[in-house]
């Protein structure tokens, strides 16, 4: 049984995880028969946003992990806690989470930085083990993966394509459904949510991505 | 391309929704191209649980309608705003929610109160249109379905199925892959997380229900 981590980074899509995104891959490991490890930073969240609204909701604070809680069921670890070595396959859902909570790339762009905790699991498995990024969560494996050109997607938006291409990756355009598999870098990315719209178009991309992930272990 | 509420009550299992039985029913629907309508009511949660510890947070305070946002993306509606015309079904996902915002059945047992919009959504619907209930969420048809019997399933437990006879329900052990079909009441239910634990076999149950509640359309 192969042992997948899951990478949360908050519970809602615009200030943690999107929450479709990280349920379809649940869904998609539990049936495939991986065991799952869910984690997330212990950190604050960058702040906190009313989901009826799109405001940020002043004077609010939540925290990364506890949040996370919500979608794993209170089954989740502290990320310092999670060493490369545990693990056979990685997996980021998307969600402003990571680029608002795993690192600063909402606010910083191509200035971004990773979270240390985020960073070090990455590295630990960068190009040894299959690492899977969804949605927004590619602009982690540019940053992190350094130098090494590593060949993603995060669908069809030109800026966001730059930026991670000013940062090393090579952006590859792909549908809703589809994925690009790095094969030398051990790396696979879906846009999911950055394109949808329509959670069953989502699903189809996230299975794929799951799939994939799973014959590279 | 038939109309199908969702009822939400927040967002995590231990104050709210059920976020995996929501996002599987959400899945199911959008794959059988159903139109979707989300809904929750605008109220107080009864209070707000860190996941992490399952403790309650003292001093926090959330919205029923502004979390159940999270699940939505945004996309829902005040529950005051929806009225039986507007649907063709209606689906209540599970979660301590549907026992701690939709109704007081968490606190109050058999002399539980259905949320006031809750109640009159679900008679304006109740045995004219399917309703479909997951998880602890039959307590609601227990209470809202009166003196008709409704046939119905929490799963097991000897203690909840005998609150919910109290209430004059008729209850049907399942496990957590199948479902209670009342024909004559229109109503689908399915234990889920009252039994679990894997969401594959959640899943399975939900995507039942799903499938019948849009066959009884």
């Amino acid at each position: 049984m192969p042992k997948v981590g899951v990478v949360l980074s908050g519970c809602g899509v615009y200030d943690g995880t999107e929450i479709h995104e990280a349920v379809i891959t649940l869904l998609a490991l539990d049936r495939a028969g991986a065991e799952i490890i869910m984690m997330a930073p212990n950190i604050p969240q960058m702040h906190v946003v009313n989901h009826l609204t799109g405001e940020a909701a002043e004077g609010e604070t939540r925290n990364v992990l506890v949040e996370s809680a919500r979608i794993a069921r209170g089954n989740v670890k502290d990320m310092k806690d999670v060493k490369g070595d545990d693990l056979d396959a990685l997996i980021f859902p998307g969600g402003f989470g990571a680029a608002k909570n795993l690192s600063n790339f909402a606010t910083k762009g191509t200035g971004m930085q990773v979270d240390p905790e985020v960073d070090r699991l990455f590295k630990e498995m960068f190009a040894k083990k299959p690492l899977g990024l969804i949605c927004i969560s590619p602009a982690i494996a540019a940053k992190s993966g350094g130098d090494k050109g590593v060949k993603l997607t995060i669908g069809t938006d030109k800026d966001t394509a730059a930026a991670l291409e000013t940062m090393g990756a090579q952006h590859i355009d792909k549908p809703v459904t589809d994925i690009v598999v790095d094969e030398e870098n051990e790396i696979v990315t879906t846009p999911a949510y950055m394109l949808g719209p329509r959670i069953s178009d989502v699903a189809t991309g996230i299975e794929k991505l799951v799939d994939q992930v799973l014959k590279m272990i």
